[in-house]
C-alpha cells in the first residue's frame, strides 16, 4: 500500500487559455447581432411565463437535491437515489411554494433529467383523471394528487410494443366473486420498460385483456395494487423488478411485472368509458373513440415544443463553443485579433456553418409549427365538444407525421451539434452525450417514427383519392386537399426560378414543397390502386410521402407564423427570422432534392440554384448565430455544458469539471498495487532503474 | 428500516415466451439459405485464422479476467477496475499461451472493449518501433515490450486536436545542460484525451515544440518519464490526471498532462528521422516524410476491415431479432406456424428489410474494399522500398474518402440496427448501446470525417486538372484519371438502362457510379479555377464530391473482388454475394440519387427504376438474410446480447439478465425509507387505509 499521502486533489496550475478569450468573444459576437435578442424572447414565451421561468429557475438553482454537478459521475444506483431524493423533495417544494402545473413543469423541464415518480405526473394521473368514474376518483386521484400512492402505466409487454392490440397479459371476470384475475400466462406476457415500477410505484395502471364469461375484449386498463402501502413490498402474486440499464434513462426505474393469477376487486376497471357489470360481467361499450385522438394531437404538438427545446439546446452549446474554438489559420482569410494573426473561429468555416446553422432554423421551425398545432388543438377540442369533427382526421394525420419527422430531426441535430465540437463533443461535460442518450427513446416511444408515417400517409391518399375524384366539396377543402387539389389543377408545371435570388421568394419555395408532396402522393395512389402493390411493399415510399408533407407543414406554418408576427416584431428581428425561414426552406430543399428532381417540378440548374441560395443564406445568418441561440434564453443551469456557457469560459470549465473526476481523488489508483507494480517492478528486478525510475540512472 | 428479509433476489417464473421459439425459427431460417455459410466464412477468414480465433476464444471464454456477464451493470470506477484486471491478465496469457501478435489482436477483438494498456499496444510501442535510434530502442522499446514501462500517446491538447501544427507545449533544448525543457504555457496546452495516461502509465510520447537557439521547429516526439517506477507517484512539475467521463470509452483513463518547466535528458528525442545535435543545438533534418503516408494507409485499411466488423456486429443481432421478433398479423399476407395464423416476424416487413438488409451489404463491401486497400498497401510499401512513388498519392486520398466514408456508415448502420430493433434495442442488453458510444469516435478522431475529405477531393481535382490538360501520360493512368479521362471522352452520355433489370448488369450500375464522380468533379474545379470561389465556400461540395468518389470505390472492389473469386467459390455463394453488390450499389445510388439527377446521366425514370430494383433485390436477399450474417461467424461471447444470440433465446436471456441488475438485489429500494414511506405514510394518518393497504379495506 501507499507509504505516502495519496488523497491528493488534482489541481490544474492558475493558467490562462490561449486567447482570444472565450467571453470577449461572444460579446463580440452579441454586439454584432442584427436584431434585439430580448425581443425575440419575449415574442417566444411571453412575460409572464419568462418571470415564472425566472422565479423557478431561482428556487431550483439553490436546491441542494436539484444540485446538476455530480451528474455526469454517477453509476445507476447513486444516481437512482439522487433521483428519489429530488422527486421527495419536489413534492415538498410545490407545496411550499405553492406551485402551479406549469410551475412545476418548468421545474423538471430544467431539472432535465426523468425520475422515478416522472410517470406519475406523466401517465397515471391523466389517466386517473380522464378514465375514472367518480367513485374511482375518490379512491385512486385524491391519495395520488397527494403522492399517498404512486403509480406507473404498465402497457407495453416483453414481447409487444407497437402492437397494443397484440398484449397477453389477461384479466378475467370472476362472476362468483365480482373480481378480476390478472394473469401473465407467459415470459412474453410480462410487462416490460414501466417507467417507476421497478422501485418506486405501489400502483400501476396495468393494459390486460378483458375477458368476461370466456370472451376476449381486447386491452382495458387497471389500476392495481401491486406494493403494499405498509412497508413497499411487492404483493403477493406479483413479480416485479427493474429492467437493468438502458441507452440513458438510467435515473428512472423501468420495471416489469409479472401476474400471477393476481385478484383484484371490480373497482379497479376503470369505467368512465366502457363497463363491465357486476355478478353477470356484462360488457357496456364505451362512446366514440375519436374523443382520445385529441389527446394525442396534444401530446404530439408538445412534443413537437420539447423537438424546438432539443435543437436549441444542442445548437446554442455547438454554437458558442464554434464562436470560442479556434482551429487552423485560414490562409485565404486570415483573422486579426489585437492586430495579430490569430487561427480562424470554427464558426467562420463554411463546412461547420451548414452542419449548424440549419439546426438552428429547425429549432425556430419546430417553434411556429408547435404553436400552431397547440392552436389547433383548442379549435377542434371546442369544435368537438360542439360535435363537429372536420378538423380532427387532417390533424392527426399531419401530427403523426410530425412526430416522427421532428423527432428524428431533433436526435440527428443533437448528434451532428455533438460532432460539431469535435474531440470534446465526445466529454460527458459537452451535455450533449446524455442529452443524446436521454432523448433518443423519442423515436421509438409514441409511436415508432416509421410506423406512424403510414398513418399520414393512408390520410393523403384518402384525401387524394376523394380531390382526384371530385368528391371534395370546396367547404370541405382544408390544407392538405388544398394543394393537392393544386396540384391537380396543373401537374406539368414547372417552377419559374431563373435565378437563385428567385428562391427568396417564400411563395416559390412553398410551391416546390407543394408540388413535391402532392405529385409523391399520386404516384403512390396510382401504384397502389393502379398496379396492385401491396400497402407492405410500398412502405418504403410511404415513409417518403409522409415526410415530403411533413415538411411542407413545417414550412408553411414558419412563413404564415412569421406573416401573422409582422405587427409584433421589429423589422431588425422579423429579418432575421425571415432568414431562419428561407434558410430551413432551402436546406431541407436540398437535403430531399432527389424528390424534388424526380418530381421535375425543379431543373438540374435550378438545384444548383437553391445550393448557392443556402450557402449565401448561411453567410446572412452567420453574424446573428449566437444571438439566435441566446434568444431561447436556455439557462447555464439547464445546459450543464462546459462547452455552451452563456460565459464562452469552456476551458477553464473543462478543467474544473475534470478536477472533480473521481478517478482524480487519489493520486495513484487502486489498481497499481495488484495491476501495474508486479509488471514494473520487474524492471528493477532486472536491474534496469532503481530509485524513482530510470531518468534518475540517466 | 426493513423488518423481513429484503435480501431476496428477483426471479422469473418459469415460463416460456410465446411462440414460435426463437431457436426453431432461426432453424428454419438457416435450413431455407441458399448458399452455404461455412464456405463464404472461409472465403473471408481463411482457415489458418480461424483456428487460431476459436483456440483464442477457448481460452479468453473460461478466463474470469475476460468475463463480461458484469459489464453492464457497473458504473465507471468498477469498470477501470475492471479494465487493469484485465490488462494484466492480458499480459500473463501472452506469455503463458506464447501468443502471437495476431493472437492478441483477436483476443482482445473478443473481449471488445478498450483499457487502460490499449495504448501502450496501439500506439507507444509503434511509435517506439518506429522513431527510434538503436540506443533508444534498448532503453524504451525493451522494457516496454515487456510492460515494465507503460506508455501513451500525447498529442492532442485541449485547445487542438485537428490542427496539429497548432500544438502549444514547448520543449526547448538547453544547450549547457544537454537537457530538453518540456512546458505547458497556457491552460489550453494542457494535453487531453490521452489514453492510458490519466492512471496507468508512467511514460508519455510528447509531442511538443521543439525550440532550438530560439528557433520554433514544429512538433516533435519525446519519450517522457512522467510517473514513478517505484510508486507510480507523479514526477515533481507534472500535474495528470483523468479526463473525467465520456460518451462511452469509460473503461480507459483518457487523462491530461501539463508540465511545469519539466526537465528530461537529451535522449528523449526520438531520433531516427530528425535530429539535434548534442550541446549546440544543430537540427538535423529528417528524410522524405512520405514514408509516414503508407503507415497511415495501413491504419486506414485496418479502419475499414474494422468497419466491416461493425456493420456485421450490428446487423447479426438487429437480422437475428428481427426474425424472431413478432409484430402485427399481415392481414394481407397472413403467416401461418404449425397452422395457425401467427403474427408476421418483424424481417418480413419490407421496411424492416430496407432498414437492415443493405446494411449487411455494405459489411461485405467493407470486406471487399479492405482487402483490396492492404493488398495495395502492401504493394506500395515494396513500391516505395524500391524508390517508386507511383501508388501513393491515389491510395492516399482513397483511404483518406474511405475512412471518412465508411466509420460515418458504420456509426449510421450500428444505430439504424439498434431502431430497428424497437424498444428493446434501447436496452442495454441489445449490445448495441454500449458498442455505439465505444465505436463513436471513430468519426472523429484519426482525422475529423469532414476535414478528410478535402485531402481526397484535392487529389481529385489535381488529377481532374491534369487529365483534362491532357498532361496525363497512358502509363500514368490509375484508376481515379482512367475514369475522369472516360468521362471526358463522352461528358453528355445517358445511362442506357430501359428498365429496372437492365440495373442488375454490374457496368451499368458502375458507370452511373464513375460518371457521377468524374462530373462533380469537373463542376468543382470548374467553381474554384473558373468562378474564382474560394476553398472554403466550396467545402459542402468538397465533401459530396470525396463520397461520390469513394463509393465508386467501394462498388468497384465489391465487383472486381468478387469477379476475381469466381474460382474460389461455388456459383451459389457467388450468387449470394452478387445479390450483395447488386444491393450495395442500387440502395447506395438511391440514397445519394439528387447527385445522378443533377448529374443528368440518370432520368426521372431510370431512378423510379433503381427504386423498385432495390425493392426487389430485398426480397431475393431475404431468405439469406440470417445465413449472410451467420456467415460473418462472430460468437455469443463477443456480440454479448440478448437479442442478438445464435440460438434465438432472446427472451429467456433478457429476463436473465434482468434479474442481474443490482436494484433487485434487494426488494425493497434503500431510498423507500426518506423518500416514499414519509409521502405514502401520510395516507394512513388520514386514515384511508390500514394494514397492507387499500385492497385490504376495500
Amino acid at each position: 500500500m501507499a507509504t505516502f499521502n495519496n488523497n491528493v486533489p488534482t489541481k490544474f496550475p492558475k493558467l490562462d487559455p490561449k486567447g482570444p478569450a472565450g467571453d470577449i468573444v461572444l460579446a463580440a459576437e452579441r454586439a454584432k447581432a442584427t436584431f434585439n435578442t430580448q425581443e425575440l424572447t419575449k415574442f417566444m414565451y411571453g412575460e409572464e411565463w419568462l418571470d415564472r421561468f425566472s422565479r423557478v429557475l431561482e428556487v431550483i438553482e439553490n436546491e441542494p437535491a436539484f444540485d446538476k454537478s455530480n451528474r455526469y459521475y454517477q453509476g445507476r444506483n447513486e444516481r437512482v437515489a439522487d433521483a428519489f431524493k429530488k422527486d421527495k423533495r419536489m413534492v415538498e417544494l410545490a407545496r411550499e411554494k405553492k406551485w402551479t402545473d406549469v410551475d412545476s413543469q418548468i421545474a423538471n423541464f430544467l431539472y432535465d433529467q426523468s425520475s422515478p415518480f416522472s410517470l406519475h405526473s406523466g401517465m397515471f394521473l391523466p389517466t386517473l383523471k380522464n378514465q375514472t368514474t367518480d367513485e374511482q376518483k375518490k379512491l385512486f386521484l385524491e391519495p395520488a394528487l397527494k403522492h399517498q400512492i404512486i403509480g406507473c402505466y404498465a402497457q407495453t409487454e416483453l414481447g409487444h410494443g407497437s402492437n397494443v392490440q397484440g398484449l397477453e397479459t389477461t384479466a378475467t371476470y370472476i362472476n362468483e366473486t365480482n373480481e378480476f384475475e390478472i394473469h401473465s400466462p407467459t415470459l412474453t406476457s410480462s410487462k416490460w420498460w414501466i417507467g417507476g415500477l421497478g422501485k418506486a410505484a405501489n400502483h400501476a395502471i396495468v393494459m390486460a385483456r378483458l375477458i368476461l364469461n370466456g370472451k376476449d375484449f381486447g386491452p382495458h386498463p387497471f389500476c392495481v395494487q401491486i406494493r403494499s402501502l405498509e412497508d413497499h413490498r411487492p404483493l403477493k402474486g406479483i413479480t416485479v423488478g427493474d429492467i437493468g440499464p438502458k441507452f440513458g434513462f438510467n435515473t428512472v426505474d423501468n420495471g416489469f411485472i409479472m401476474f400471477d393469477h393476481y385478484r383484484i376487486p371490480h373497482i379497479s376497471f376503470l369505467a368512465r368509458y366502457a363497463q363491465v357489470k357486476q355478478g353477470t360481467g356484462e360488457y357496456v361499450r364505451p362512446p366514440n373513440a375519436k374523443l382520445s385522438y385529441g389527446t394525442m394531437v396534444f401530446v404530439r404538438a408538445n412534443i413537437v415544443m420539447g423537438v424546438r427545446f432539443a435543437l436549441a439546446k444542442a445548437a446554442t452549446i455547438a454554437i458558442r463553443y464554434s464562436a470560442v474554438r479556434n482551429q487552423f489559420v485560414d490562409a485565404a482569410n486570415p483573422r486579426k485579433w489585437e492586430n495579430k494573426v490569430v487561427e480562424t473561429a470554427v464558426l467562420d468555416y463554411t463546412m461547420q456553418q451548414y452542419r449548424m446553422l440549419p439546426i438552428i432554423a429547425q429549432a425556430y421551425a419546430c417553434f411556429f409549427t408547435g404553436r400552431e398545432m397547440l392552436r389547433l388543438y383548442n379549435e377542434n377540442q371546442a369544435n368537438m365538444n360542439a360535435g363537429n369533427f372536420t378538423l380532427l382526421a387532417d390533424l392527426h394525420a399531419s401530427s403523426s407525421g410530425l412526430k416522427s419527422l421532428c423527432t428524428t430531426m431533433a436526435v440527428q441535430g443533437i448528434e451532428d451539434c455533438r460532432r460539431a465540437c469535435g474531440g470534446h463533443g465526445y466529454s460527458m461535460f459537452s451535455g450533449l452525450g446524455s442529452f443524446y442518450q436521454d432523448y433518443l427513446p423519442n423515436v421509438t416511444w409514441e409511436g415508432d417514427n416509421y410506423v406512424l408515417t403510414q398513418q399520414t400517409a393512408r390520410y393523403l391518399g384518402k384525401q387524394f383519392r376523394s380531390v382526384a375524384a371530385n368528391k371534395t366539396k370546396e367547404s370541405d377543402m382544408n390544407f392538405t386537399s388544398g394543394y393537392l387539389y393544386e396540384y391537380l389543377q396543373n401537374p406539368n408545371s414547372k417552377c419559374p426560378a431563373v435565378e437563385a435570388a428567385d428562391f427568396m421568394n417564400p411563395e416559390v419555395l412553398l410551391n416546390a414543397f407543394r408540388f413535391r408532396a402532392a405529385s409523391m402522393t399520386q404516384k403512390l395512389v396510382h401504384q397502389l390502386d393502379n398496379q396492385g402493390k401491396s400497402w407492405n411493399s410500398m412502405t418504403v415510399e410511404i415513409a417518403r410521402v409522409s415526410k415530403a408533407h411533413t415538411q411542407l407543414v413545417l414550412l408553411s406554418n414558419f412563413i404564415s407564423g412569421l406573416q401573422a408576427a409582422r405587427s409584433d416584431l421589429s423589422s431588425s428581428t422579423m429579418q432575421a427570422l425571415r432568414n431562419m425561414a428561407l434558410l430551413f426552406g432551402s436546406h431541407t430543399l436540398e437535403q430531399e432534392l432527389a424528390d424534388f428532381l424526380v418530381s421535375q417540378y425543379l431543373s438540374p440548374d435550378q438545384a444548383g440554384m437553391v445550393k448557392d441560395l443556402t450557402l449565401d443564406l448561411l453567410s446572412k445568418v452567420r453574424p446573428d448565430a449566437v444571438a439566435l441561440v441566446d434568444a431561447f434564453a436556455l439557462p447555464d443551469y439547464y445546459l450543464h455544458s462546459a462547452l455552451g456557457r452563456y460565459d464562452g469560459k469552456v476551458y477553464e470549465s473543462m478543467t474544473e469539471m475534470a478536477e472533480q473526476e473521481p478517478l482524480n481523488h487519489k493520486l495513484v489508483t487502486d489498481s497499481y498495487e495488484e495491476c501495474i507494480k508486479p509488471l514494473v517492478h520487474a524492471g528493477k528486478a532486472e536491474g534496469r532503474w532503481k530509485g524513482e525510475g530510470m531518468q534518475a540512472k540517466l
